[in-house]
């Protein structure tokens, strides 16, 4: 039987987020019952409640960065029990049967995945509820074991900033001693450069501006490149073997390809539009270089990330906020007023 | 010293093809002499002859597409004795000691490779003049073996139209059972068509309009989709591995984007220039999608290219001109009225 539980979330487009009650499903034989202990915010929940990308459903309640504790699980889950850590991300569901998902490859399902929030409920009809609520059910296959050793509010962003940079650093095989830039420093860039490095990387930044080189250096980067300084750009000609670019606005991806080597890829993880000014291919031809996107990563791909978090002790760099701060905590990161990530503690929705 | 030797060049942009008299140097040490028997005729010779990329020297020389027999070698030449056949591509020198160098990817020199013609000569000074000529001096290293088996003058585009096509393939790893595309049926394409299906794959072509269909299926391809018919393109959605777009003028890769499957590479061989309309991310971040671009390809890759070809019988399709016909073959090539290659038969220029 579906029970009611406590949440926050949205009604329309220029409406606050406000305390409001959703429905959670009983949990099915495969299911997980997780109390939602923290809470990250992701420029995503932001989008969605705005309804930015011009399909949320409302009501919307956003959050796809969950890490909580196993209160209740279902006769045939095998992997937890009640009390274990336990980490949802962005996909709570996924056909099982394609191609994609056979290969684990989730994110990429050919009927679509199911995300954590705004996405057609196959339980309940509707639409799925985020994480920014006191408890959520959902099928073992896409709950995470969360390492034990890490603090667990900076865990969070692990489920979407972290796997979204490390699914395209292991897909393009970035190892020990290869040349990595990072294009923006923000929730996604930060974890970047901690990723990078962990798995052995060099590791540069490309900014806009100087003020952001004392704070990469200390997150772990090897060197900082003013990106409109044409003289540092021309002193990494030709260097990095993959660039994971994090900018969520358009943005001329021009001046990166020139610092890519021969064979290298740039990737796209951050904007979703046209590229403008134009693609330009003689570089990329003279050079076999590439332009790719990717998005978050697959359950074994995000358990693998976090099982290297736990043995790198890698987490996110955050700011611990109440569930009543969330319309601040927006106006803040449309600001870039945030180092780098709000992590909700939801105790305080339970006050 | 060096010698005199027949060739067919031009002296400026609007000028024809005639008859001109070249130097070509002595043989050093690890030089080969090849008497040209065949020259295939690539866009880049028409190019290059007109101007069009802007930088080129006059006299011009056009040709890179060579196969010939040996008539000397010097003094430290170990694979290559007089009588042999051989061949020549693109390349004519490069570094022998940067990165690219020595991973066998000369034609990425970061110094910038020795282009058979038009490129600065580093022996007798001045620019390197092509294949339209009685014959060439090549070092050994840049000089490919041409298996016996084939039809010699079919076989002098592999040496361009073949590796640029070749590499590609096997950069992004066709193999048996791969889905391939190709994009645009002409001197390239065909060769793609060919290289992809003896590789093992399965390939479809795209064309604008219907009337190349036979050829394509006559030249192996298991499918041809007309890319203006949105049902056509819509039977193809996602299905593709790798795609080798051969189009040499500005033209719109998004459709092409929607038939990649997840992880796919759309590889672009063909066009110089910005990529209008613009590239969309949307489907490139959701299908892990990748756009890249490939120039010819190094010298051990070209032969074991040759090799193939040998072996699995491949040629390029071909129609043998004379050298006093270079320039109404060109016109012919603009109307794109060439299936698929001209090949001069250099015993012309001897008349």
């Amino acid at each position: 039987m579906a029970t009611h539980t406590k949440a926050f979330g949205t009604q329309a487009t220029d409406a606050p987020l406000l305390e409001m009650t959703i429905e959670r499903r009983a949990i099915g034989a495969k299911d997980i019952e997780i109390d939602i202990l923290y809470c990250g915010v992701c420029h995503s929940d932001l989008h969605t409640a705005r309804n930015d990308w011009g399909f949320t459903s409302y009501p919307a309640v956003p959050g796809h960065e969950i890490v909580g504790r196993v209160t209740s699980v279902g006769s045939e889950v095998t992997n937890f029990k009640v009390g274990d850590l336990a980490g949802v991300g962005c996909i709570v569901d996924s056909c099982h049967t394609c191609d994609s998902c056979k290969k684990d490859l989730e994110q990429y399902c050919l009927t679509g995945f199911t995300g954590t929030y705004n996405s057609p409920d196959k339980h309940l009809g509707g639409m799925t509820y985020g994480g920014y609520s006191e408890k959520v059910v959902v099928e073992e296959h896409f709950v995470l074991k969360v390492p034990t050793n890490l603090d667990l509010a900076a865990v969070a962003p692990l489920l979407c900033a972290g796997i979204t940079t490390w699914s395209p650093l292991r897909h393009w095989k970035v190892t020990k001693g290869s040349k990595v830039a990072v294009v923006g420093l923000g929730g996604l860039g930060h974890m970047a450069i901690k990723l990078a490095k962990g798995l052995g990387a060099e590791v540069t930044l490309f900014s806009r501006t100087p003020d952001k080189e004392k704070d990469a250096l200390d997150l772990g980067a090897d060197a900082v490149i003013i990106s409109t300084d044409d003289n540092q750009m021309k002193s990494v000609a030709g260097k990095f073997d993959v660039i994971i670019d994090t900018v969520p606005y358009v943005h001329d991806i021009n001046p990166y390809i020139a610092t890519l080597g021969i064979s290298g890829t740039l990737v796209l993880v951050g904007y979703l539009g046209a590229l403008e000014p134009m693609l330009q291919t003689v570089p990329m031809i003279l050079g076999r270089k590439a332009v790719a996107g990717s998005v978050i990563g697959g359950i074994a791909e995000t358990q693998e990330m976090l099982d290297f978090c736990g043995k790198h002790n890698i987490v996110s760099e955050i700011e611990i906020i109440k569930m009543q701060d969330i319309n601040e905590a927006y106006e803040r990161m449309l600001k870039s007023d945030v180092r780098y990530r709000f992590v909700i503690d939801m105790a305080s929705l339970k006050e």
